[in-house]
């Protein structure tokens, strides 16, 4: 078997274009432990040298699909997914799986942790003392039967090869890879279950994709492995110049997406919320128009609703719902340092990765794999882009444990800060929209 | 330490310039096996993409050389050592060195196993019953003061780092890369502590340089790394289009080497090894010019005292050096299968991997590494490019011991030879010199 396999690697490093059976025998072949480490870390390099083509990358997600199994969620009605490729202060799901949920749309996701300056879900949602991430199958599937929500960890029988192979590409930089980051979603995405998937594709300093026409060809990639799939896939680009919302850390983050469920969060953070969460509730079929699935979600947000799913979310995975009605209980750090400005003047940019490294500083996220995370600590922005800060007024909070690293993050945070003498207008939130044929 | 040495696999993987620092970081760390072999082999894969520019390569060398002990051998006076980038039918150092050392100076050699089409010259040795290639670095020595003359396989203290980043290469798919193959073979001469050396460059339809520009570069790169640690450097690009010689496989070869060490081998080979043995004199200041070394070795070839220092070295190292005397002693094909011209007609090309490839069918080269070797068999040319052959007469002998690859083997045999009506040039054989300054 080796001596085949090695020249898949060889063909790729010559640029060639590999046949599905290649593809599989490497794929599958390193899932059962056949194919060593080094060879695929070569293999990984290879493709982030060549690249693949629309056809070669939907192979590759199959194979990755086939590793493990695939769900069936069909009796529970069209099941909507969600996914964001990561940025800082995405606290998108917190609020919009349980809006689209009470709307009556069932919604199954599987989120990952953080790593490197993006916060992950699961550890967000880690800030609810006791939250269980890691639901077997079966537990999972009575929940969306139950509560028509669930927000849970990757489980190893779906999609293995992605597990394998991403733990592999973070230790050999072979990350950045349009093709392997593709197939990295959607093999996830397909394997568990849902029929329709938003994609939040982030664009801006703050992401991956650092450019609008990179994050165009990644959704339309995502779209068509999707759609050869038998999903509904739909991909927004957003932007993530500066952090979304103004909190970036794991409890300051659902405390902020609790405000948004009542009403009364961060204007930005609505609006992206509203834009997925309609599309959500069109893919599924809940909602007969975008305009209509928005309208349901701005009323589960006035009655309630919203805010009751994510209660029943939190206390049927074993979390302490007391902490919804009540923020105040989530973990909070020992430190809250104001910065205050130092002469009047508006914000003209915001440097979203800046923040998040402060955050990562502070203890918020992980430098690599496997490191503890402080739930308490991170950033509050008190003002973002366009805004005006008289002087002696607070432009950001920082929320800090007493880390080595805390005065570099404070000095971090006034960093990522670049001040102007006139208003600048708010920057656009979505740049775009891909949806299936 | 593993943080660090990913962000020099990403630097390179970006297409950046590494530091000394950098490249000792990663090769000392991996042969330390601190660094796994994953990220080296993502590192090397990167180096395959990105390349190395000459300072960067003299880095590496330097770190691989430093990976392990550096023989003195400056008690035993200039000594030279030769290499060859592997051709077929390339046997140019079983003549070469008997008679460099028969003319006084002393040759101290490590050579490799045979790996794909390209024999080694270890694997050629050993058709001498009992020859050892094995010596410990006090025999080497021991022999080199004794008869001036030792060619045996690498030790383990010399460039570790170089063993085991050819192995995790050749199962990478990452040997393809002027900087990776310059180091490799100069870090394993740099440690062996000659202080001259002759490179044979092979060129050509049965060489890895298949250009003589790439060749060039390579030859040029090894030079200049030789130079920087102070030794005395001449790269020969020669021919390989056609194998050297008439005979490729392993006692065959050495017979061959016999009869050229007794004026009669075929004059192609005769002229490389001139070539290669006058400059190998010049380099040792044994001859004041290569023409007067040049008549140095004819003399050597004419008296006997080339093929007496042959049996010298075979019986020092502990093999039977009757078959010196008498090559029919060598170990025998069961079947000799010649192969007769169907018309008369000229041998217009003759391509040397096909050659190389029939005779890894026959059994005398390796498919993959550790795989046993025939050392009887191989093929034996009666006819080469130039020649005019009559219909019915001989053009090529097959010598196989009854394996299935047999027939594809003489249907390759036959393949690899191109016919035409006219009498072309015998190809040129040396295509150019690169010298220290």
């Amino acid at each position: 078997m080796t001596g085949r396999v090695i020249e898949i690697v060889e063909r790729k490093r010559d640029g060639a274009k590999l046949s599905p059976e290649e593809i599989d025998r490497i794929v599958l072949g390193f899932t059962k432990g056949e194919v060593p480490d080094h060879q695929m870390a070569a293999f990984l390099m290879a493709v982030v040298w060549r690249g693949m083509d629309d056809e070669e990358t939907a192979w590759l997600t199959d194979s990755m699909v086939r590793s493990g199994k695939r769900l069936d969620l069909s009796r529970y009605g069209r099941v909507v997914d969600k996914h964001s490729t990561g940025g800082i202060g995405d606290k998108v799901t917190l609020v919009v799986a349980p809006l689209v949920a009470a709307c009556g749309a069932p919604v199954a996701k599987m989120s990952g942790r953080g790593l490197g300056i993006t916060g992950g879900t699961l550890d967000k949602l880690e800030s609810f003392r006791g939250y269980r991430v890691d639901l077997t199958t079966k537990e999972l599937m009575a929940q969306l039967g139950r509560i028509g929500i669930v927000v849970t960890g990757q489980t190893a029988e779906l999609a293995p090869a992605d597990g394998l192979m991403y733990a592999l590409r973070d230790a050999t930089g072979t990350v950045p890879s349009i093709p392997l980051i593709a197939s990295s979603i959607m093999s996830k995405k397909i394997a568990a279950g849902a029929h329709a998937v938003v994609l939040d594709v982030k664009v801006g300093a703050g992401a991956f994709m650092r450019t609008v026409r990179e994050a165009r060809t990644l959704a339309r990639l995502m779209v068509a492995i999707g759609e050869a799939h038998g999903l509904d896939v739909t991909a927004e680009l957003t932007a993530m110049d500066a952090p979304l919302g103004n909190a970036v850390g794991n409890s300051l983050e659902v405390a902020e997406a609790i405000a948004t469920l009542r009403g009364s969060g961060p204007d930005d953070l609505r609006e992206v919320v509203l834009s997925a969460g309609a599309e959500m509730l069109y893919l599924a079929r809940r909602a007969r128009t975008r305009a209509a699935g928005r309208a349901m979600l701005e009323r589960a947000i006035a009655d309630g609703s919203g805010l009751a799913k994510l209660r029943q979310l939190v206390a049927s995975q074993g979390g302490d719902a007391r902490m919804v009605d009540d923020p105040g209980r989530l973990p909070r750090a020992k430190r809250v340092h104001t910065l205050a400005a130092v002469r009047t003047a508006y914000v003209a940019r915001l440097d979203a990765s800046v923040v998040g490294l402060a955050s990562v500083r502070l203890g918020a996220g992980r430098e690599k794999k496997g490191d503890p995370i402080d739930h308490a600590t991170g950033v509050v922005l008190r003002a973002k882009v366009g805004d005006r800060v008289a002087k002696g007024e607070p432009y950001a909070e920082v929320h800090a444990n007493g880390r080595t690293g805390d005065a570099e993050a404070i000095e971090m945070v006034q960093r990522a800060f670049t001040w102007g003498r006139a208003a600048v207008a708010p920057p656009k939130l979505v740049l775009g929209r891909i949806a299936s044929a």
